[in-house]
């Protein structure tokens, strides 16, 4: 008795500074009408996925910040996408700067949601790990300044909807095998991941040429070990002089690659996901109950970074890494 | 300033029940043998590698289940192989079933052991992640009963040794994240492990030609997530009826496979392995210090299994997996 649903990948090319919300928002709504005439009930958009990756430049101007971020959502600009998953009965997952309002002021987080079908928000997550860097780095080709304009989320929580049990995650969050653990922990049965990933890594440029390979690596890993799909979803392309990778994906709980974008630009992608394919993994191999040994991992929550290197030194990271 | 490590894998072929330990390890001193001729400084040993992979079989009488187990470390038939080792200058991995004897009697663990250039013995590690079931199923083409046979070990320790931070992990241990974040969070920069893997997974066959794929991915996403070397080394072929995997490789900290053995019988190969490579991960993607947030990370330590299926139900093994 498989669980069927049908994802579609929303992989956007580059939105430059110039570009409207309501020229970015008319594209999402032409990759969600293309997911809809081939079956799909849920499309994944990217991380940031409404304006241009702003942490690539220093700004000092805290308007010219705030002119990234959405204070509501949905919003008049944002409104349409809303209204035509209710029409075609599409969900989706949308990435966004979110500026909240909180008991202690106005506070920044890099955020993604889930619509349901009836284009209703039903998730909100907020990135937990935040790459880059807090100050101004002028040695960089360009800047990555997440740690800067972002404050951290709380973590990870998943959410019945679709017919299963779905988690999200924001970019560099699929580097870190715990993401995937925190999620298949609660059970997740697909992960959906938007991200913006220059080619080009500043700190360590030698391994530019494996960006795309460490992406799919870092996924295909979650899923296997955790029993669940992945769904990537890149923002591609060189936007404001910055080329990032494509390499979109469906991934499955087996790890396998099922449906990919071949493009740096707008592409829409599909596949048929069967959720009760991840119980195969779950109840064998990664049945957690039989196999992990919670006693054995304490390090991992009691100890935040490395103490030993070779000679017994603690690992320091380089000024400006 | 570069700290080459020279490693060999040490792949075994099947080790059949007539086997004697002498047989054996002429087998690994042979190995060893090819290893140093080629300036090899450490090679590493399969799991259990002194006899046949006996969890295969549903034994009864505890004297022939203590067969299989060694009693002391280095031992009449395996003290060859120490001398050979101390007189090349070639320190090593071993995996063996270890019979221990603790205050409460005897203990028997699926251990491994690192012997350094001198040919002594300067780190042990028992199994954590026992895999397979405790009782006897006679529905399986073959047992898997490492949950009857060992007891698991404690955690993961790692060793200052051959001019590096080395740790040590056995077969299943593998496929678990936890097992390289914690010896990342001390700073490793190789991880040994040593392996026997069925190509039939009794469980879900479906996914027996995946078997390979699941091992590199594994070990790969260990690697790059930690920036540390992984040694992967099979004990491979057809033994006693079962056909086990090969696929021994050395893993480099950027995730790209160096090394890789193309047989399923005994084999050697060698890479030379900067570890001062691991840094550069380390030090950027991965520096923990900067990254990580283990304040999210909670249920991984909390938490054994999951709690959630995709209607609310707990997840549950079915009979017999």
């Amino acid at each position: 008795m498989p669980r069927y649903l049908n994802v579609a990948l929303g992989q956007l090319g580059p939105i430059q500074r110039a570009d409207s919300r309501t020229q970015v928002v008319a594209r999402l709504c032409e990759l969600m009408r293309q997911a809809h005439a081939v079956g799909a009930q849920l499309i994944v958009f990217p991380e940031l996925a409404l304006t241009t990756f702003f942490p690539r430049w220093y700004i000092e101007d805290e308007a010219e910040i705030n002119s990234f971020f959405e204070q509501s959502m949905p919003n008049a600009a944002t409104q349409p996408l809303f209204d035509l998953s209710k029409a075609l009965g599409v969900g989706f997952y949308l990435g966004y700067a979110e500026l909240a309002q909180e008991a202690t002021g106005a506070v920044r987080y890099n955020t993604s949601i889930l619509v349901d079908r009836s284009g209703q928000i039903v998730a909100k997550y907020r990135k937990v790990h935040l790459p880059g860097h807090k100050e101004h780095e002028p040695w960089r080709r360009f800047q990555h300044l997440e740690k800067r304009y972002f404050t951290a989320g709380d973590g990870w929580e998943v959410t019945q909807a679709f017919g299963g049990v779905v988690g999200m995650a924001i970019c560099n969050d699929r580097r870190w095998a715990e993401t995937y653990r925190v999620m298949g922990l609660q059970g997740v049965e697909m992960v959906l991941i938007g991200y913006n990933t220059p080619v080009h890594n500043a700190p360590a440029p030698e391994h530019d040429d494996l960006s795309l390979f460490h992406n799919q690596l870092s996924m295909q890993a979650g899923a296997y070990q955790n029993g669940t799909w992945v769904v990537g979803v890149a923002k591609a392309g060189v936007e404001e002089g910055v080329d990032s990778i494509g390499g979109s994906c469906i991934i499955a709980p087996s790890g396998e690659v099922v449906a990919r974008c071949l493009t740096k630009g707008d592409e829409m992608a599909i596949a048929r996901c069967d959720l009760d394919f991840c119980a195969i993994y779950k109840r064998t191999t990664f049945n957690f109950d039989l196999h992990r040994q919670p006693q054995a991992y304490g390090l991992i929550t009691q100890r935040k970074g490395e103490t030993l290197g070779a000679d017994g030194t603690v690992w320091a990271a380089p000024s400006g890494v």
